[in-house]
């Protein structure tokens, strides 16, 4: 039977001939996109095949895929079926990937030379004998030992790998220590994690290739202590065990990941070799076990700005004895290595012209690059897009509505697995408040009118009803309230006025921003056409925008892959200039301005 | 009230003036040998007053101290009354030590100038404001950050102490990286332990000054795992968890022991931010989690030779985050980093002439400095001296007899702290055996003689009777059997071979040694002559020969005082000649003529 194998995810199937790569993907647990159930009509099933014979482009992919697609050499995997014994490649571009899996992990890469900060070198030595009693490490020949460190945790591995495989090893290094001893022949991997402050990604990467062969999301555990940042800061003040209460909570979950990508990748943790984190400073703090006392309160400064390497295992973190985890530097307490990280991954720093690069979440980092000067600030843009504090607000799970749009007078809506509707996520949620705006059902500012049929109740109670009872999951109807609105329209209205803010600090007009490229999990799959009408983001036209994705993670990888990303983390940090929204003179007039819905809140 | 401090334990007293130096060092806790009870009789209590007041010498005194103790300024603890209120320091060498501490721990000094491996620095930072964000670290004005590196749990410490002291503290640091952030003014400490495959001997250092604040003594928690070597290396081959149940163990004995001496200075485990220890080179594997396989089968090597640094908390040790264990280089399997300390203490390596270094235990190193050249080896000396294998043998604790000799045509005995006899550790086994050979009770082959009143039984199960049952301390005889006697050749006959062997691979005849440094617990309590007289030491004046004490524990001390140790350890194993007596083709010839009970075994 043929072996069908899922790229980047690293999946292998062996499949029947004559079943489509959809059919293959679903048995190997690939979680492709088929909203239509893989009839031919949805068309979000594109993958490319790299290698292995599959049917001809048949009428149905003739139909959905563009001219664009099809010079891209895309397919529809419900439509190409396996041909022959001989083995298939596939690609599974990200936005192929279902809601549940893409909304953690995925996102857009560039191409990377593979030369990792763990480097691997191929150990010789002379067997002992009774002339010849040095100990196991003195008598490797090549490289001569002498040139590295190597501390009593990392050596018990050598004696047993060098009698089981004739005097020869790996040896991985990082700078002059020496990391891990491994088999001849063996693959050091990296683990890379994007710890945010409501998911956690991971990934597994082989550091000879440069492939990720491991993929995992994850729900942060430190969410049983606390939704957002700031509770998390406030139990570290008050319980004395607060930190190390929250440092254990990230270190499990980061260990359950570890072992989830290795297992996809039949390796062993303890072949991991380096780790690199990202995460906004409070995450980092918390992951690090530094005080965060000094975060949480005026002026907000973190306990160390510059990139660290902090031996894993003194974390808890089950990887090789001499590992390191690697975090990348942050820029004040609001600006942390996960926006470096998105920063690297995007090129944002490098492009020409004036490009705006946000990583939307609970804070939003803003990052403009006018014409080779950076500016960079935090917004509080709050959790309303993670469906906190939203009346039917809920996380981007099944069930939950992702997308809504007007069709002959009605509100349709679509939801993540195509389960009954239950409640609105983050894209939903946007939807919703642009929808309701373009129809006119609200104002610009954020009143609802009373008199539409599906408006109930009064004043600052009112809600529009989106899901009668009948057709919800759970018999219950999903509205979006007025005060609903309201939180949107603080949301938006803070990114938007640190977006205006940073551009006018650079001495531009929005208008000149050339490209904005949304990172995150919610940014990826907001509407943009909707964002831009209600306010949220400048009237630029669409073409401008690009939804890279989990680009943080992405980040992380990076600076697995290349030891260079790690240097241009530093040199990027100094070259950021921070402005500090908080105490900004003008900002509470631009944030005012903000959070009125309409496209265009300023006279220009 | 006075004070009185006894050096270089470090342990300070507010005494009545009119005491006596006994008297305030009772009270101190200070374990001052006093056999006679404080009478003036047995000249045990001998201290140097180094500063302020005492009565002067008297009557007493006159008669029991030699002009050389005078002409060194020894006085008698027990006769020397306290003067005035000034505050008086008092020397206490080694041996005016009782048995129970002396044995552990205690050993000769050669002064060393303070410049530890482990640096202080004293910080300077500025405080933040809204317009420095930088993080706590960068905010370090001098020294300069960016010369050290710093990981996340060392960092841990430094916010809390630069806003709780002006924002100053104080660094320290290995290397280039940071160990240890501590307030301002506070000690930094350093750990030394000699880990012996029975005891444990661990020392507090004042890293700022060099003297020694805390000392303590242990049984080794691996004993209940085997007695000797290889049994606990042949656990570690039978039983896959044995490496691990036996690290557990020692790091556990080793915290116990750091707890004790930081509680006698009033010092907090987390200011330890060195920690050296020092062991045969199964204890540094067994320490360290290194695989023993290697070196409990031929041709025994050890899986590293040279010196390491290892992260002392991924060991399990309590002390600061970022300190280092160092762990000096062995020489082959049998020569380990404990007898490396022995011969930097006792400066054997850099001394004129011909000298002569062991330290006895269960295994014997012997080192030979031959005008330069230096040669080592290692007996396998067996247990008999630690009281094992031994009809009556015992450790040296309350009731072991420490001392035998004829007085009067009777065999008179002295014991540990004046416990009825239960028994005879080392250095009472060894007397008990030089005196009947003296008295011709045992022929040269070791035979015992019946027809004496006190030998009783028949061929090999003869044995004389030391203490008759209704003078022990257990209602039973203590005696010495044939069995015992032969231990004792066997034991005595691989050190003594060793002794030759050295001597003859050097070109010279044993005559030549012009001194013979003998260290260890039982080392320093045998009898020389007696040692001579049955032929464990070569025939040489009793003036050559020098006790030490437990030089393997000062040399860790030496190792953690003055980083330039480090390197000398380093130096001394690249000049070490190592000869391993086990396949050397004279060892059987030479060690069949040591076991001789007689101080001239051979034709010469």
């Amino acid at each position: 039977m043929p072996e069908v194998v899922f790229q980047p995810i690293g999946r292998r199937i062996e499949a029947r001939p004559g079943d489509t790569l959809l059919q293959a993907a679903q048995d190997a647990g690939v979680a492709l996109s088929a909203v239509c159930g893989g009839v031919g009509v949805c068309g979000d099933c594109r993958v490319r095949v790299l290698h292995g014979q599959v049917s001809p482009l048949n009428a149905v992919e003739e139909e959905r895929l563009s001219e664009t697609d099809r010079a891209a050499g895309l397919r529809l995997a419900c439509q190409a079926e396996i041909g022959g014994d001989a083995p298939i490649v596939v690609d599974v571009p990200p936005d192929s990937l279902s809601a549940a899996q893409r909304s953690q992990v995925e996102g857009e890469e560039i191409p990377l030379a593979v030369a990792p900060a763990a480097q691997t070198h191929d150990l010789i030595a002379v067997p002992p004998s009774v002339d010849d009693l040095r100990g196991d490490w003195e008598r490797v020949q090549t490289p001569p030992p002498d040139e590295w460190r190597v501390s009593g945790p990392v050596l018990a591995d050598l004696p047993g790998i060098l009698r089981g495989h004739g005097w020869r090893a790996r040896m991985v290094t990082l700078g002059r220590d020496v990391v891990r001893f491994l088999p001849p022949q063996s693959t050091p991997f990296g683990f890379a994690v994007d710890v945010g402050t409501t998911g956690l990604a991971a990934y597994l990467v082989d550091l000879l290739t440069g492939q990720t062969v491991g993929i995992a999301g994850a729900t942060n555990p430190q969410i049983a202590y606390g939704e957002d940042v700031m509770a998390r800061l406030t139990l570290c003040v008050r319980d004395p065990q607060g930190l190390d209460k929250l440092q254990k909570a990230i270190v499990g979950g980061l260990n359950d990941l570890l072992y989830e990508v290795c297992a996809q990748a039949g390796a062993s943790p303890h072949h991991v070799v380096d780790v690199v984190a990202v995460g906004n400073t409070a995450m980092h703090h918390l992951l690090l076990g530094l005080p965060v006392e000094q975060l949480g309160s005026a002026p907000y400064v973190p306990a160390v700005s510059s990139a660290l390497l902090t031996p894993a295992r003194a974390l808890g973190l089950d990887v090789a004895a001499g590992a390191m985890l690697y975090t990348p530097p942050n820029l004040a307490g609001f600006i942390g290595g996960d926006h470096m990280a998105m920063l690297l991954a995007t090129g944002t720093a490098e492009l020409p012209g004036v490009t705006l690069s946000l990583d939307i979440g609970t804070n939003t980092e803003v990052t403009l690059n006018a014409n080779g000067t950076l500016w960079s600030c935090s917004t509080a843009s709050g959790p309303a897009f993670e469906g906190a504090h939203i009346r039917d607000g809920m996380r981007a799970a099944d069930g939950a509505i992702e997308r809504l749009a007007w069709k002959d007078g009605e509100l349709v809506w679509l939801t993540i697995n195509h389960a009954r509707p239950v409640g609105l996520c983050g894209s939903g949620i946007l939807d919703a408040v642009a929808a309701l705006r373009t129809a006119g059902i609200i104002t610009e500012t954020g009143q609802m009118l009373s008199g539409h049929p599906k408006v109930r109740g009064r004043g600052h109670t009112m809600w529009y009803e989106i899901v009668p009872p009948q057709q919800s999951g759970h018999g219950r109807a999903v509205v979006i309230s007025r005060s609903d609105v309201n939180e949107v329209q603080l949301a938006k209205g803070a990114i938007r006025a640190g977006i205006k803010l940073l551009v006018e600090q650079a001495g531009l007009d929005e208008s000149a921003i050339e490209r904005v490229i949304v990172a995150g999990a919610f940014g990826n799959y907001i509407d943009l056409a909707g964002a831009v009408a209600i306010g949220m983001f400048p009237p630029l036209p669409l073409e401008r925008f690009r939804q890279v994705g989990n680009a943080a993670g992405m980040g992380a990888k990076r600076l697995l892959i290349n030891a260079h990303e790690r240097e241009r983390a530093a040199a990027l940090v100094r070259r950021l200039h921070y402005i500090e929204l908080t105490n900004h003179p003008a900002f509470t007039d631009r944030f005012s301005q903000a959070v009125m819905l309409t496209p265009v809140p300023w006279d220009e």
